[in-house]
């Protein structure tokens, strides 16, 4: 499936900016970008080596397009592991979409979704795991899913996965010989070293399994229920939790992050807060409305965060813990924090009160931000790091989450068929089928349906 | 002026992209990439040529950062003249930022906008008008305005005062040689030579002065206000002129364009399209305060197009030829169009009637797309681009124009003293005061708040 021609596609952000790059790849790539091309020194750059950089004018016979710098790459010595040129023009839209078209008049094609990746899987240039990797790279926004991703990107996982395979791949034609061999009735494979092997294959599925609990959080942000009613001080809260974050990326002129209201890093773990209604008891049929959507919204949620106003306990502290009560009853598995906010305004007694009556209350005051430190912690415990402080290898992607659990339950199968003496060439049919597993995560094993799939979710220009 | 330090900042679109590039610049700029920087190759790059691509990572003592491609250029081949090295990283603005986060770290600091171009002018790599030109030229989104900046920023309008500024520079030399031997009264500068070469100057100027008025409408687009009523089918022919455009644009993925309802470009040249409530007559007082807001829209604009219903033209004819008129008489030399829409409910004698009662009528069908191929040859015709087709030097920075107004003035001062036998002495100040002007335009005269103005309106970045 792999084509031949030269395609081209912006490769940096949409907009305006300084500068923009241009990216072509093909076998042509050079010769079309000498066409266009005028070095200032006179240079043809056909004839330039690998890894330089040229200064001139893209131009063709009617007119001068700008001024750019071409930095040129030949296969297999690139990204995509084809003839490779980079045009870095100024950063006018026009000027990007100026110079591309006539690029496409030269004769490059628009570069689909994923493309220039998707070349460098099919030559060799990366493993599939890898590629689905830098995808993950250009997405990552926090420290947590940035590491994970560089670390597959680098190899980390598919080197895991490779070694597991192999090893599996040299008993699997050991037992394949022994179908040769089927009425000497001889076993080339050792049946004890088997079933070790077997084990250690069997426990590490079982981590990489493990770890996509927390590396669908790492990826996807938790997503965090607030239960409280308006005047609590969830807003001031939430800017508690934020500003200190936010003090950190204001420092640097020139980069822009979206804010996003309710979207908070925590030691590099992304928190997604979802505001609910609360579920104050009403007689008004609106108002159980409202709590039927609180429930429904803390359904979706990873944890519950029940917030009061602490200097109103003294009040409607009854209130309170039936509320506490229904939460609990209602998700008995969900972790739930109790947050007193306006401690503040409390004196030490009402304090000493509040927390006997609550025993896991945790008191804060956004406002003059005690506690808040205590409140990051206590939502750090719920996300289990120790995989990510340890650098082992988490599994972020669905896809090889699927693939995972379809080898271990093959794996199974052998363990299962062993145990049950079965013959041998029942054995490898089930000892392929996990090879063939292990080879869809890194892309020894693929389709067109499947890359399809894969590259189509990149952005257009990588 | 100039700081050693070294700068750095994001050179393309904000934004999450594909990639992203980095750009640092100043002394120390190679050698703080070289200390984050670990080659794949394990190659040392404060030790490789100029010009040059490495891959590697981005790293520190405790985490790799990114897979990067670093380009090389040491001082003084480079954009700036100075030492400058240009990461091509993966594009996630969280990758962007811990790169510069490091890199600030490192020693850098973030560069101001337009602080690398600043320092290409003050390393003499360019002049101020070119490096003017380069922030008109990423911000040219049409054919002439790109065009033009291009020429710019190779030099043309530099190239064509610095010939005016060194002939007169040799007369001033030569006048004020007089003056040391002011007791003999002899005259090295031919006056009749002196004649000419003033006649001359001021010749260009006023060439260069008058292409002002094209060169800033290419540069900011030719205001049109748009007066009729609100179901004369504005919208639909606004569209039928814009379809076309659109259509162009499309064909490339992955180059996004923002759709400005109002903003169209005819064959490189902007128009903006100023809606206006109509001059309907009326008693209501709400709606003539309408027809004097219309009224203002008008005199902003610098061409008018008086949009009416050609199917209502039996009806309403006296009432629109009365309105005609109203503007006509109100702006007297101010352009104006007529345009009878839905030109396909006529009868072709009706069409005949209505072009006979309004001479200068031009009938369209924004619907049928008939006609909007002569109002688009029309709305050029207001625009005299033979400067532009003739490849000559337009004026399209106002600096640049008031700079060019001054020098003629003192041209013109020193043509009168010429003529009235003034003294050298007094003929050489005036001189000296042109030239100045002159130089205020390359900037071989120039102070810190003149720069400061100049390039606080680029990028950052660039």
């Amino acid at each position: 499936m792999i084509s031949q021609d030269t395609i081209v596609a912006l490769a940096t952000a949409s907009g305006a900016g300084a500068i923009a790059i241009l990216r072509i790849s093909g076998a042509d790539a050079i010769t079309i970008a000498a066409s266009v091309f005028q070095s200032v020194s006179g240079k043809d750059i056909t004839r330039q080596k690998s890894h330089t950089l040229h200064l001139g004018h893209i131009q063709d016979d009617t007119k001068i397009y700008d001024q750019v710098l071409l930095s040129l790459f030949k296969g297999p010595n690139s990204y995509t592991g084809e003839n490779t040129v980079e045009i870095s023009c100024h950063g006018s839209v026009y000027i990007q979409q100026q110079i591309i078209q006539l690029l496409l008049r030269k004769g490059c094609r628009m570069a689909n979704a994923g493309e220039f990746t998707l070349r460098a899987f099919l030559n060799g240039k990366l493993d599939l795991s890898q590629a689905e990797a830098v995808a993950d790279l250009i997405a990552s926004d926090n420290e947590a899913s940035h590491q994970i991703a560089m670390q597959q990107m680098r190899g980390g996982f598919s080197n895991e996965i490779a070694r597991l395979r192999e090893e599996l791949l040299n008993f699997a034609s050991l037992i394949e010989l022994e179908l040769d061999f089927a009425e000497e009735d001889v076993e080339f494979a050792d049946r004890t070293q088997f079933f070790e092997l077997l084990s250690r294959i069997e426990f590490v599925l079982k981590r990489l399994i493990d770890s996509f609990a927390v590396g669908n959080v790492i990826k996807n942000g938790i997503p965090v229920a607030i239960v409280g009613e308006p005047n609590v001080g969830k807003s001031t809260l939430l800017n508690a939790l934020l500003n200190e974050e936010r003090a950190i990326v204001s420092d640097i002129a020139g980069t822009t992050r979206d804010t996003i209201e309710d979207e908070l890093v925590i030691s590099g773990i992304g928190f997604r807060f979802i505001d609910t209604a609360g579920i104050r008891e009403t007689e008004d049929v609106v108002e159980s409305i409202g709590i039927r959507k609180t429930f429904e919204k803390i359904e979706q949620a990873q944890v519950v965060v029940y917030l009061f106003d602490a200097s109103q306990f003294a009040v409607e502290g009854s209130g309170i813990r039936v509320e506490i009560e229904k939460i609990k009853n209602q998700f008995p598995l969900k972790p739930l924090l109790i947050i007193g906010n306006k401690a503040d305004k409390l004196t030490d007694a009402q304090k000493a009160q509040a927390v006997n009556d609550i025993p896991q209350l945790l008191l804060v005051s956004a406002k003059e931000n005690s506690g808040v430190e205590d409140l990051k912690e206590k939502l750090l415990s719920f996300v289990n790091t120790g995989a990510l402080r340890n650098n082992e290898t988490i599994v972020t992607n669905t896809r090889h989450y699927d693939s995972l659990i379809k080898a271990l339950e093959e794996i199974q199968k052998v363990q299962f068929g062993m145990r049950s003496g079965i013959s041998a060439d029942l054995l490898a049919i089930d000892i392929r089928q996990a090879l063939y597993h292990f080879g869809e995560i890194t892309g020894s094993v693929s389709n067109d349906e499947l890359l399809g799939n894969i590259f189509a979710n990149f952005c257009i220009g990588k």
